[in-house]
């Protein structure tokens, strides 16, 4: 093995006596020159005190060895990122993971911190015995094995998840996004042959739950897929192990996970779930029955609550837009309390019912703030904007960040 | 909890007899109609013996209660979904873990299976300690913590990463695709004001192997990132948590992971890894030192090497295409032992130096068959055939799939 690097006696070569007598007038005072257009101050410390250590501990021996992770996990450094799950729901009525939206960056949600919710704990099913069941208005009732689902011509979609619940105070979570692979479920009734008169699909999970709901044949003769990938590998137990039904941009608990039952059906089936669970009481006191699509919306994850800047001067922020109805256009993002509005740069790629990051820089000259987004996106063929769902933050002088709303 | 629903009764009220009359027939009967031109038979098993249970197992109690798993892992079932790890290789010295790209679908790469190579184990390195260094031919030396890169504009992308090896018999596997976020290096080299004569950026890893390897300007002032997350979350310890060098389309190794260091340079430092690993001996004994793009290849993953088709009539044949030089335009598969190519479907997004998932229905008549891909690429301003990447595979009369190099 090579010896490494005498970084001290390197710098000395180089720069050493140069870097020690400008390092001091450096900090805070550096400027990004990258088209920026403006914002400033970007601290790179560079003091004689930071200087890394000539050989670091972790350079002396070697490392773990290879074999022992067949299977990767994330470092004992990042333990703390992992889904946030509200210890006092009713286990089994309304438990959820939430996705810790804060601590990620891009669109893609790992497969180990996706949200997740269920109303009867997450089964175990063994894929080798696992049917899926299509009848009801068929020409050709069918039972499938997941190797005959698997032989379907197969495609992927990046596609954001989210379920319909209320806003928490603090970061959403509820909400993840991954590529998934599967069937195109209108194949897949095409296989069985649709009778005259269908015009709901009634889906069933195989979890104690047996959660039904409903779906508009509209919907399953468009973009619905019989999923049994998620950022490649199979997916996760808690995601619907070994097959889930994804409807792109609907709630998130029609996409029924553990799927094992479709019922081709001329009316839908008005199941314990629609009536009781998911059925939203109106001002006016009738019920609406069903959501579908999910609206518009955006929120800043950096910064966002419980965290905290370190000190004035350049921040980015950042964070995510989505919507059930399609792309998102444009995010316009507020540093001043709404007074002004500024257009966020839209990260490609932009894709349709996926999560779509947004980013600003921003000079923040350590005084309180309150920053928010709101977007502009595509709701069926009109542009329409969606102001109703804005979280805010509060910044505090010491860099505190609140929820601006609570 | 509500009642799960009982299949048989279900069944009798709407199709059991009809169901049952017709299912023998269907085995291996159904035909596609949805648009596969002409591709036939895709079986759908639809006889009595294969009736899922009424209720399975899995429904008749609640299952992992939440919480029992804030950060997710795959299903019990998929255990030996694993990285590779060859047994016999020295530990220290050209260990490697790699991807199941068999059993992958789409195009990420989740980071448990992220393939992995080092020369000197995996450290273990507390971000809070960590620093890299940027010194040589700059205006302000600099010295930032991993807050201090974080605090950056950063940027997301998804790139795929190619270990520069020979190889192997069976699956690549040395391969791998990530989403992407980090800082433009860019704009990290435009902090320190670059000087005259800075031709060469030599990157330095933290690891006991010090691996070292000399970029061209170049690259770093084009696409090159400084990456802490991937997939989402921070990177994994065996991708170089918490800081690496993305060279996008650039050979695996020239990534450096644990990045601590970068000295920019007038010459490239002909480090031990450039003179004695990563040379290539060429045909008229001179050495041709640094290799920087990957070429354009593709590889069909299914079906491939050590599966087996289970019954003659419908199968999908699908696989990966990828290059260096930028993103796959063309993928041709032939199936009968290259004397005929037919274009494949290429899944969209298709993304500048991704990896790209292209398919193919086919029909295979139960007879011995040889299978493969090609592809058209673009490298750098000319279209070109790259044809010297083929990975055939052999289909025996019994379905048995293995490498028809061998």
């Amino acid at each position: 093995m090579a010896e490494p690097i005498d970084i001290d006696k390197d710098i000395a070569a180089t720069s050493r006596r140069r870097f020690l007598r400008q390092g001091g007038a450096l900090v805070g005072g550096a400027v990004i020159t990258g088209g920026l257009g403006g914002s400033q101050a970007l601290a790179a410390t560079a003091n004689a005190d930071n200087l890394p250590p000539n050989v670091p501990e972790w350079m002396k021996t070697p490392g773990d060895p290879m074999g022992s992770q067949p299977y990767g996990t994330p470092s004992p450094f990042e333990k703390d990122v992992v889904k946030n799950i509200p210890k006092n729901l009713p286990q089994y009525l309304s438990a959820s993971g939430r996705t810790p939206l804060q601590d990620l960056d891009g669109i893609i949600t790992p497969n180990g911190l996706f949200y997740e919710r269920h109303h009867a704990g997450v089964p175990t099913i063994d894929p080798a015995q696992h049917r899926l069941m299509l009848h009801g208005l068929v020409d050709k009732p069918l039972i499938f094995t997941m190797d005959d689902i698997r032989r379907f011509p197969s495609e992927s979609r990046i596609h954001f998840l989210e379920c319909y619940g209320k806003t928490a105070s603090d970061l959403v979570g509820l909400l993840s996004c991954a590529e998934w692979t599967g069937v195109s479920l209108k194949l897949v009734l095409q296989e069985a042959g649709l009778q005259a008169g269908a015009k709901w699909v009634v889906a069933e999970g195989a979890d104690a739950a047996a959660l039904t709901r409903s779906i508009p044949i509209e919907k399953c003769l468009d973009d619905a897929m019989l999923v049994y990938s998620q950022n490649g590998e199979r997916l996760r137990p808690q995601q619907g192990y070994p097959l889930r039904l994804l409807l792109p941009g609907f709630e998130g608990n029609m996409n029924i996970k553990w799927l094992r039952r479709l019922r081709v059906a001329a009316e839908p089936t008005y199941s314990r779930d629609e009536t009781s669970k998911y059925t939203d009481l109106m001002p006016d006191g009738s019920a609406r029955e069903f959501t579908f699509y999910m609206e518009a919306k955006s929120i800043i994850t950096r910064p966002s609550g419980g965290q905290r800047l370190n000190a004035p001067g350049f921040h980015e922020i950042s964070g995510i837009a989505w919507s059930g109805h399609g792309k998102v256009r444009r995010v316009d993002v507020s540093v001043d309390d709404g007074k002004s509005w500024q257009q966020a740069r839209l990260q490609e790629p932009v894709l349709t019912r996926a999560l779509t990051r947004f980013r600003l820089p921003w000079h923040w000259d350590g005084q309180p703030a309150v920053i928010q987004s709101r977007l502009l996106a595509v709701r069926g063929d009109n542009y329409t904007y969606h102001n109703n769902a804005i979280w805010p933050w509060r910044i505090a002088a010491d860099g505190e960040v609140t929820n601006a709303n609570a």
